[in-house]
């Protein structure tokens, strides 16, 4: 059985959370919305069934739908071995995993303060304050406590341990986004804290993740996605 | 053994969400820093052990440290019989959970559009412009969407069916929430959507839960919570 992935296909998005760790754990997918007339199919399958999601993505897993990111990775960590077995281990990526997403949302309403049904051009006297607290405080914040993760006591390979997880792989796709959108504050971060980039590299290197980033599967970074690189919010 | 709650003592917040839980479970547990001297032990426990928080709430249970809030309902929902036992009705409620708290993130930011860090007065204009978003199109598809769920195929008591779930109790606090905040707004939604006022109400009515109402422990909403009533919001 194939897993469907249901995600809007010019973007890296949301989707590309979960786009990873399918692609690590090697599983068997299609990327329904990325086919003829995928996207009509994706919008016909947010308003069937019994547990439709809110938005996208969603994954079907035969009789199962899964929404939200977090929520299709807690089910792919399970069945793919991206997650610790023990209930501390399996609640401890989840609670990184939402830590992530938090970011992840501040990131998209760095250049869309005010609506997201607004293009950017109309919503920019507000990004540039709004993303002027990003950068300076909200960033070193969040991956300030990222790289504390990583070195908690001791540096490790991975968040938890010796072993890759799916908060791992989101991470990477975070430093590789806010790398793309804000070079700068990334450049004087990451010198604070290197083992940022060491796990950025580390997730990078696997056999599966290699693979995939070199492929077409992956979509590269544009301005239409979360992570936009607007050099005007970048100072 | 008691569970200890960690968060900040003055509001309902997203503390609100796990205090209706433990609520709801007859749990024995103590509200930390509303107690002599605890927002000092909050900010103390933020800075140790294996798996610190980014930010409160969080919940000490035993040897186990869960932050995030839909983490700590994930465990306690397994906990206390709060969610369902089946993988799929398990995976439901917490999407459910996570889509409520987007929702939640979005009502903090129709009076914080810029920064936390800010006072409202500081970004009132800002406030203006993504409150009218929030409150036109955001509002309506949130609760259209969970009203959805509510009854589909069928009207059901909650929102998988005979059985009150967490995901349950925070749709209550977030209705309860909008009504403080967007009183006009939500008396047209409500309207339309009779069957969002019949669960507050089911809710609202659990033995364990108007218990709490009632009592001193459930902290009035206030201007320094996530639902704040500025009238000019609430066009």
């Amino acid at each position: 059985m194939a897993y469907e992935l249901f995600y809007w296909p010019q973007i890296q998005g949301r989707g590309e959370f979960v786009r990873l760790a399918l692609e690590e754990a090697g599983a068997d997918y299609v990327d329904v919305a990325r086919r003829d007339g995928g996207t009509e199919l994706l919008m016909a399958a947010l308003e069937v069934g019994e547990h439709p999601s809110f938005a996208p993505p969603f994954l079907k897993a035969g009789e199962l739908t899964i929404g939200q990111v977090s929520t299709i990775l807690l089910y792919l960590g399970e069945q793919h071995g991206l997650a610790p077995r023990t209930e501390p281990g399996r609640l401890w990526v989840q609670q990184l995993q939402l830590t992530i997403a938090d970011l992840v949302t501040e990131a998209h309403d760095s250049h869309h303060p005010i609506a997201s049904s607004l293009y950017y051009e109309d919503q920019k006297p507000e990004a540039l304050r709004r993303a002027a607290d990003f950068v300076e405080t909200r960033i070193p914040k969040f991956l300030g406590y990222f790289a504390r993760m990583l070195s908690n006591p001791e540096p490790r390979p991975y968040l938890t341990g010796e072993r890759v997880t799916y908060a791992d792989l989101s991470l990477f796709q975070v430093i590789e986004g806010l790398r793309y959108a804000f070079p700068n504050t990334m450049h004087q971060i990451e010198t604070e804290y290197p083992v940022l980039g060491q796990l950025r590299d580390r997730v990078a290197a696997r056999p599966n993740i290699a693979a995939y980033l070199a492929s077409e599967r992956r979509i590269p970074f544009n301005q239409g996605g979360i992570f936009r690189h607007y050099p005007e919010l970048d100072q």
